[in-house]
């Protein structure tokens, strides 16, 4: 049966033990956040998320959302589980408290968001735009228009979103055309059309901010000639209610693989006009660097979402392989059939999936710890490393977790067998939901470029390496009870190391360098997970040789052992094979023309 | 655009250079599938699954096959198609010329089979049935049944269907209920339900011939209890004309993930009577090795599967790439987008596409080739040792080619970015029709045991020893300017053989060879598909040697070389992150509970 029970447990043991709130709530801007109040915060969202969304998945997957003339009708279920989110304030937890906010630390708020996700990533997705619009005007916007859209952003009563692509604008998002002409009043008239807006259009709030990338006349061609725009569905009048509708459309849905309940909108703007009414943020020209204040948040968002996705199908599979029997297991009497779990070969498949489920997990909330510390720590140079951490942990996050999105929703789908194919049984919609999270916000491909062509190059060089001594001195500082895990990563980073130095050594042949780039993204964030793993490990082991267990069982920690070491084993050693193909150079890439690869 | 051409130079260029039809030509039995026959034969069935089927495929996709009043009713369009695959005879050419068939060799009617995937599996999968059941009652029915249906059934007038898997009973063939209980007059009378019955009920033949594994009263229990039947859909008359109607009926069709307009039917049997008329096959309680007989058919056509969607989605994704315009290339102008093949990171993707298809097109035509020796060879002992070499590759052709097609589609998904996603650009129906091969005929973790518990104790392992010499033997033989695919190979090789001394060391713990299974089969397969890619390497290398490349320009034979190192350096190392995870024995997967994983 397809249910989700919220992983609090796991979750609290690396809020505890493997990037630990309590370094952020050591620092006077998150002291709030002590760890009672976040305990509550999360059971009550785990609650919430497992009872009210969760059951509205399958639902939503089949109902889609629907353009009826020319509105947009999201499942029924949808409206009111989202006046459930707003009335409880969910999507408040991560934003300052001047507008209303929670103001606690982006880790909260994305164990929240992991949750939430699990529970319907389909109905996640309108909040998540949210988030980053309110991420993006927090930091951005003017005093007056924060005061004007703010709040009720905050509190979820009106969504954001985000438009960014045009059909000739998709990775390369310098091709933009959408044209932003001034007016006499000081707003702007927008025309264009963009495509694949997530939630550009839906009925489940009044109003809809809409944070639009255009060109102003005369803008300079490419990145550095687009400034953004507030375009809201409804013009505001002065006394702070909405006024007349904006000239902004949505012209069509898509009709995709899956995130079937979450609108896919085709936008047009100032069709029926002489353009839709805009507000400038910002400086002109300055859209690109502002969007990409919001695109860490964005990206660890996304990222979270292959996370999420794969802890609500591992649940399905581990439910189906205790109940389903076939065969004799290791043990069963002859003529009976064992439960499918006791199967050496199912086994496999559940402990991969849990292993990377908490891998994924580790990298994730060690992306936004660093990014809390990068925003609230009082050390200007703390602050700095922190943000270049996360810049490094944030293409790994969204990369290789929605890269292990479809890998374990596949699995799950394999655990059931034939089941697993039958749309009732539910885990083939995790599988097409997973599908979306590596294109969108990045595609894996534009990760990989990111993290060689931005990311390595910090400092020249200098920040990579030293976060790679970091790792190694915590490998050798491990117990030795871990001594297996220790090993195997220690390994693991010499290999990456030797990859990244030829990376270095063959900067001045950049495609040489770009030509191995996803292989080498693999390669580090299976070791940053191992990394998080055997910290996890090194914390299970103490808390079992302290004698004093807290809140966690023996069995529990018993099993994070286990789970690292089956990953430093077994999965890590995975890099070994993948060294070669980052260090290859791109000439035998280049060697075939596209007539010699076609039939 | 998602068209499809036929790839019959890849194809000839296996068949004339890698796995030799010149050696299947020079038996006695074979020596009328001259090339010059093979090749217009080749030509004209690729023309067809192009031209007349492949327009088919995403048309049936959005139809379904559906039931109506207890019929099934497939696609408008494949009762056309359909027709027009009856009267060219592409169901015929396989089978014996006595019942009106080709005779061709399986490497030959394969190929067909290829290209008829590619080209629309959902339509694929009736054929692929009745040839299986056709394969086997030419080897185990009687004079009499073969008369009454065989002609027909080669023909692909009439239809064929395998009647195996209960509720209880999927992987645990053995736990199959469905009764038989003699009759006065010779036949039987079946009750039962089966469940995933491909085809199991259509409207595109007259009649349908299901094989039917149903247990006599008193047969032991598990698999040496079930017997096999032939229960006709309608019931012959003397005369050879169709009568009554028998009891056997479609109950529901299930909602798939993909291969939507493949009618996948719960059928139940003798539920208006006492039971439906079936005819035993073979001897009692034989059912089991008369079903093994053709599995070996069956599998190797499903793992054609994983290299005939493969092929689709890849070509597919090189038209994108050609077309789509994105960024700047590494030789583009200011201001001017390149065509995304251009990018390096694309390229990665198109290729990986490439040579992982020459290398499962390697595999599954060797393991074709084998079966064909094995069949038609004069002497005992070459039969004997080419039925040993297809059944170990069997299980690798079957998981490995199914496994990648998951794999590769997903690429290609990749390749189109957002429009991947998007249902009317048709690459994701690849991705959503490929995910059922791991799963049917034999789940891949069932074709892992397959491997390791029945298929390397084949002469006390001497067997699979011989073929990793063999593989050595070719690899010292390579030419110089194949040195690296030879040093990446032969580094392979050995590890391979390392594991697999390791498995021997283990059979007396078998829990532990099992755990190592799904690793060790991958392993074996992507050792397997390079020593193919190798193969074809040396003869490209050959023929350009020689100055004299027939029919090949120039070109394709340089591409091929190219796809080979590619495999070798890039993708082939692969295998040495596989090799701790067979090794590792299975008490890490058992040392965690079901309780220890849960959330």
């Amino acid at each position: 049966m397809d249910t989700y029970s919220a992983p609090l447990r796991d979750i609290r043991f690396v809020l505890e033990h493997v990037t630990p709130l309590s370094e952020l709530t050591a620092l006077e801007d998150l002291a709030h956040a002590e760890s009672d109040l976040v305990a509550g915060l999360l059971e009550e969202a785990g609650r919430f998320a497992a009872q009210a969304i969760a059951p509205t998945n399958r639902e939503g997957d089949q109902e889609h959302s629907r353009l009826v003339d020319g509105e947009v009708k999201t499942p029924e279920s949808f409206k009111r589980v989202y006046q459930q989110y707003v009335e409880a304030g969910w999507g408040a937890v991560q934003h300052p408290a001047e507008f209303g906010g929670g103001a606690f630390p982006l880790t909260v708020a994305n164990a929240v968001k992991e949750m939430i996700t699990s529970a319907n990533m389909s109905f996640s997705l309108g909040p998540l735009l949210t988030t980053g619009a309110v991420y993006l005007m927090t930091h951005h916007a003017s005093d007056e228009q924060q005061q004007t859209y703010l709040s009720k952003m905050v509190s979820g009563e009106w969504a954001g979103t985000m438009n960014l692509t045009e059909p000739q604008a998709g990775s390369d998002v310098g091709a933009t055309t959408t044209k932003a002409e001034p007016a006499d009043d000081g707003t702007y008239r927008i025309t264009g059309q963009k495509i694949y807006i997530t939630y550009g259009e839906h009925d489940l709030t009044d109003q809809i901010v809409h944070l639009v990338l255009a060109r102003l006349p005369d803008a300079p061609p490419g990145t550095k000639g687009l400034s953004l725009f507030i375009v809201p569905k409804y013009l505001m009048n002065e006394d702070g209610s909405l006024g007349e509708r904006n000239d902004v459309q949505v012209v069509s849905l898509e009709h995709k693989l899956g995130i079937h309940a979450s609108p896919t909108c085709v936008m047009a703007y100032g069709e029926n006009s002489d353009g839709a009414v805009g507000e400038l943020v910002g400086e002109p020209n300055d859209g690109m660097r502002l969007m990409f204040r919001m695109m860490n948040d964005a990206r660890l968002g996304v990222g979270l979402q292959g996370l999420a996705i794969s802890e609500r199908a591992y649940q399905q599979a581990l439910d189906y392989a205790k109940e389903r029997r076939q065969g004799r297991g290791p043990t069963s009497e002859p003529g009976e059939q064992a439960p499918i779990i006791e199967h050496a070969d199912v086994r496999r498949m559940l402990l991969t999936m849990k292993a990377y489920i908490d891998a994924m997990r580790g990298l994730t909330y060690a992306n936004a710890h660093a990014l809390d510390l990068a925003e609230h720590h009082p050390e200007e140079a703390v602050r700095d490393q922190q943000q270049k951490l996360a810049d490094l942990l944030t293409p790994l996050s969204k990369a290789w977790c929605t890269d292990l999105g479809v890998e374990l929703t596949s699995l799950a789908i394999q655990v059931h067998g034939g089941m697993g194919y039958v749309e009732e049984t539910g885990v083939a919609q995790h599988f097409r939901d997973a599908r979306i999270a590596p294109i969108y916000e990045g595609t894996n491909g534009i990760q990989a470029l990111d993290l060689v062509g931005r990311k390595l190059p910090y400092d020249g060089g200098a920040f990579v390496k030293g976060v790679l001594e970091d790792i190694r001195a915590e490998v050798e500082a491990l117990p030795d009870a871990c001594s297996d895990i220790a090993e195997r990563l220690a390994a693991a980073v010499d290999e990456l190391a030797q990859t990244t130095e030829w990376l270095f050594a063959h900067r001045d042949t950049i495609n040489d360098v770009l030509a191995g780039a996803t292989p080498y993204l693999r390669m580090f964030a299976t070791v940053v997970g191992g990394w998080q793993l055997a910290k996890a490990a090194a914390a299970a082991q103490q808390l079992l040789d302290d004698g004093d267990t807290g809140t966690f069982s023996e069995d529990f920690l018993q099993a994070k052992l286990t789970l690292a070491r089956f990953y430093a084993t077994q999965l890590l050693p995975q890099v070994h094979g993948l060294a070669p193909s980052v260090t290859a150079g791109a000439d035998d890439l280049y060697a075939v023309t596209a007539e010699q690869l076609a039939p």
